[in-house]
């Protein structure tokens, strides 16, 4: 048998941040060196952030990487940190391209590299577009023991390097990661890394990064599972967590090198004996993962936030219509900021209703956000007066009247404008060009209607305060666009429509599909030409946090000039 | 020697309109039949349209794909077209997933099928996503005459497919082609394919798609090469050709099947005799390229026209400066549309000059557009003074107004607003987001300031008319947002903003290359800022045709929160 204290620093990095970064892996690495811990994983290109993008095809940037990872190691060791093993990723760069990398520090040297080798092209991701595969696994003997290396999207596919070194020989797997965030994910990835643990016949140490990168959010959730399926310990999601851990392991894995499958296995040896027994820590409880809205809500307040702060913001503009979308929005933004950099905007027009404005008022006194009326008729007589305009032309200049207005509050007075439009109109397009749709960021633009309403009610709840007003949840939906306008006049009921939206945009199902599903034709119909005509809306809209599946952005990509309609 | 009469159907198809394209196949099928060829070569997925992006996965379009493929080979057949063999490219799915195909049709079925094997995964290119690759190559003897196929990116990468057909042993080879246009690609093609002819040791029937989709513009200019490297007909830029030419080949190809590198090659007979000897048809003259303005007037024309009139479209608006960027938008918009189709719209503030306004009045005298002057001045009073706004803000307002104004024209008489900003404003962020941002389609959005200069000289050399008045040109450029502002107040000169942008943006090159280029350090600090700070603006902006080697748009993906400094 032999020990080993592991740590996983389940950290924020920012993308191309690589000074930052380095900064916060190096402090991260002593308290994990404090803490005893012999070895310390951070999570996938945890050194540059991820995704970089194009960064990641720029020369300069991956040498600026290779060399701020060079520097670390040479800081760690100045720091007292050499004797730890430090599990770094980064982007590399040789004769073959870039290439999605880990590198292990000790005693100032990068000791072992090895390359991503399964490279997801698919949904939000786009790495084969950027990377190289690794065909090499680099495999470094510590305390005795044989410990392996993969990264992210080796665990999700079959086969591949998990296999490879479960036949080659290892005592353990680390697994640096960059997993993002969507519904539901978390109760796929525990199973997930279990499985590949047996396959490894090795426990498995799942480090993922927590952090909102544009429109994507990462959950955390690292964890550690052993090779008979045993859930070892558990980080909490959305929050940095250091997790330490003392294993107790067989050791003796036989050691298999030279070609295993379609990889090359090379050993090093850091360490060649274990160490000597020493009372090891109690293992810290597991996290349990949150309950479902909970952790819907914590992912919308982190993609949120880090928007806000990784942009250098400081405060935040909003209309508040008195409905339940602009409401949540409001209640996100002070759970993620504080209600003092939060600045809401009621902005009545002749059709807006007395408890549009007084909703509004509500929700800024539970809250405590900086509030102020500004009317828009006047705005909107100049245009309407003017241009002659009319019906759609008519209700649109209002919409637009009150994004002019929060921009010009934005331009004024620095606040970053989120725009608080929902997945559900998104999708049939049931927004404003340039009205209700502008903004830097879209915080609930992932979130269908029928669950902002859950999310709104879970929120008050679960506290602190009741930040939306019940009116505001019970009330029928309206953009209050012209006299008594409800939003079930254009739109299906969305109990009803959100299901359509459901088969349609995340689960791809065509016409027929739809119908054997049990929609009404005309309603698949009305539906789907809804959607399809949106896309041009979509194209221009500001980044939200993706919660589900298949959120618009990266993981939806339609073509704006389309002749195709299901079921023609 | 074996004769034999080749078609080369250079159309353009509709994205998704698989009912549409394939009423065009058969009409030209008919035309290429009448013209007495034997075979006729359609661009790639001319079926679907190209490129059909996520509708790829859908398992509807694909089936409605399969199946409409298999009705026109029938239909084909039906109109008396069913002797010639028809080269007909569309989307397939199997087992292993969709497929970028090419079938070959004759006598009502579906005689021969390949799967393009080289999928391009840069760029504007996201086929890994898409597609998964083939490895047989189907060769169809017509007429006593080997002939072999390949697509569109199997032509671009060494070895392959194309060295594949030289080593089996073929007569002919025909590609179908979807090959956006880039300035200066056509001066790459003719090498490029007599590159590969020689490899095949066979001519190469290069055929390649024309017309807008979205983003890209597809520039024809297909040709046929001969082994020995000689052009033997060469189609026009930017227009459907319909390009017939006799060969006379030596045939007696040696005949390889089974394995030839990583390929499987098949092979069957649809005629195992050659011809009787005919007279043929003197070949056609080739067309020339066009010089090099001249052709981005053209891909700017049809990326432009085909946005407008694919998305059902009848004429479209935009506001009209004096400024050369707008002058050039709505000549661009005359050639493409009319000048009955397009309305311009003067909107002067407080601090517009006087030939701001008759510098807009004379471009539309010169052209016939409809013009109407709708001032801005209230409009932004109204905002400026109910919100207090004052500099930047101020500024910015008067844009915004000018683009709800533009919208609420739209909005009423249903024009689609086109943005009119250049590639250099939209580089270093000098646009008002929702301000002169907006619209659906952005013509010059990826020409350079200088260019649209060179463009705006040539146009009017050109002819017909002489339509961008000559102070247009001249003047020094302004946003004309505050008093006597000029672009070189905040802007270095653009003859020098464009040599670093290139090397920045297009060559993608670090600070120390951009030094080494002999750029002053604080230019290039200054530059660069400018450059990362707006890509904010660009993730909103609309869609515009490319035409340099890296648009803003697919072409160059960086992540908006970004802490990554050149040159720190």
């Amino acid at each position: 048998m032999a020990q080993l204290r592991i740590a996983l620093a389940q950290v924020n990095a920012t993308v191309g941040d690589l000074d930052g970064n380095a900064a916060l892996i190096g402090e991260w690495t002593r308290r994990a060196a404090a803490a005893g811990a012999h070895l310390v994983v951070f999570p996938e290109m945890a050194l540059t952030g991820y995704p970089v993008e194009d960064l990641a095809l720029r020369e300069s940037f991956a040498e600026a990487s290779k060399q701020t990872l060079a520097r670390l190691a040479v800081q760690l060791d100045e720091a007292g940190c050499g004797d730890i093993a430090s599990y770094v990723s980064y982007l590399d760069r040789d004769d073959v391209g870039p290439r999605d990398a880990v590198a292990v520090l000790h005693r100032g040297k990068v000791v072992a590299t090895q390359f991503k080798h399964h490279l997801p092209n698919y949904g939000v991701f786009d790495e084969r577009r950027y990377f190289k595969p690794g065909q090499t696994l680099d495999i470094l003997r510590i305390h005795g023991l044989e410990v392996g290396m993969v990264i992210c999207e080796d665990i999700w596919q079959e086969g591949g390097p998990i296999s490879a070194l479960g036949q080659a020989g290892v005592d353990l797997v680390v697994a640096p990661n960059a997993s993002p965030y969507e519904r539901d994910k978390d109760d796929v990835r525990l199973p997930l890394v279990a499985r590949r643990a047996a396959e490894a016949d090795a426990p498995l140490v799942y480090v993922n990064l927590v952090g909102g990168q544009d429109d994507l959010v990462f959950d955390g959730d690292s964890m550690v599972v052993g090779a008979d399926g045993g859930l070892l310990t558990r980080a909490p999601q959305f929050v940095e967590h250091l997790a330490v851990l003392d294993l107790e392991l067989p050791g003796g894995a036989a050691r298999t090198d030279g070609t295993v499958g379609e990889f090359t296995v090379s050993r090093r040896t850091l360490h060649a004996e274990p160490l000597a027994p020493y009372e090891p820590t109690p293992p810290p409880a597991p996290a349990e993962p949150l309950p479902e809205l909970a952790e819907v809500w914590a992912a919308l307040v982190l993609g949120l936030g880090d928007y806000v702060r990784k942009n250098g913001f400081r405060s935040v503009v909003l209309g508040l219509s008195g409905g339940i979308d602009s409401a949540v929005c409001a209640a996100l933004a002070v759970d993620a900021l504080g209600a003092d950099a939060v600045h809401c905007v009621s902005l009545p027009s002749v059709y807006s209703s007395e408890h549009s404005r007084s909703d509004a008022q509500d929700l800024a006194e539970r809250t405590g956000v900086h509030f102020q009326v500004q009317p828009i008729a006047d705005m909107v007589t100049t245009f309407t007066a003017q241009l002659g305009l009319t019906g759609i032309a008519e209700e649109n200049v209002q919409a637009r009247c009150r994004g002019v207005t929060l921009m010009g509050l934005s331009n004024q007075h620095g606040h970053l404008v989120l725009a608080t439009g929902n997945k559900t109109e998104l999708a049939v397009g049931y927004s404003t060009i340039y009205g209700d749709a502008v903004g830097g960021f879209a915080p609930i633009k992932d979130v269908p209607k029928t669950l902002v309403w859950e999310l709104a009610r879970w929120r008050n709840a679960a506290g602190p305060g009741a930040p939306i007003p019940e009116n505001s949840i019970t009330k029928p939906p309206s953009a209050e666009l012209r006299p008594d306008q409800v939003d079930s006049d254009s739109l299906p009921p969305y109990e009803l429509l959100d299901r359509v939206l459901d088969d349609y945009v995340e689960g791809d199902r065509g016409y027929t599909d739809l119908l054997a599903a049990g929609f009404a034709p005309e309603l698949v119909d009305k539906v789907l030409r809804m959607v399809d005509a949106a896309e041009y809306k979509r194209r221009q809209y500001p980044p939200g946090t993706k919660i589900t599946f298949k959120a618009f952005g990266r993981d939806r990509r339609l073509p704006i000039t389309n002749g195709w309609r299901e079921g023609k």
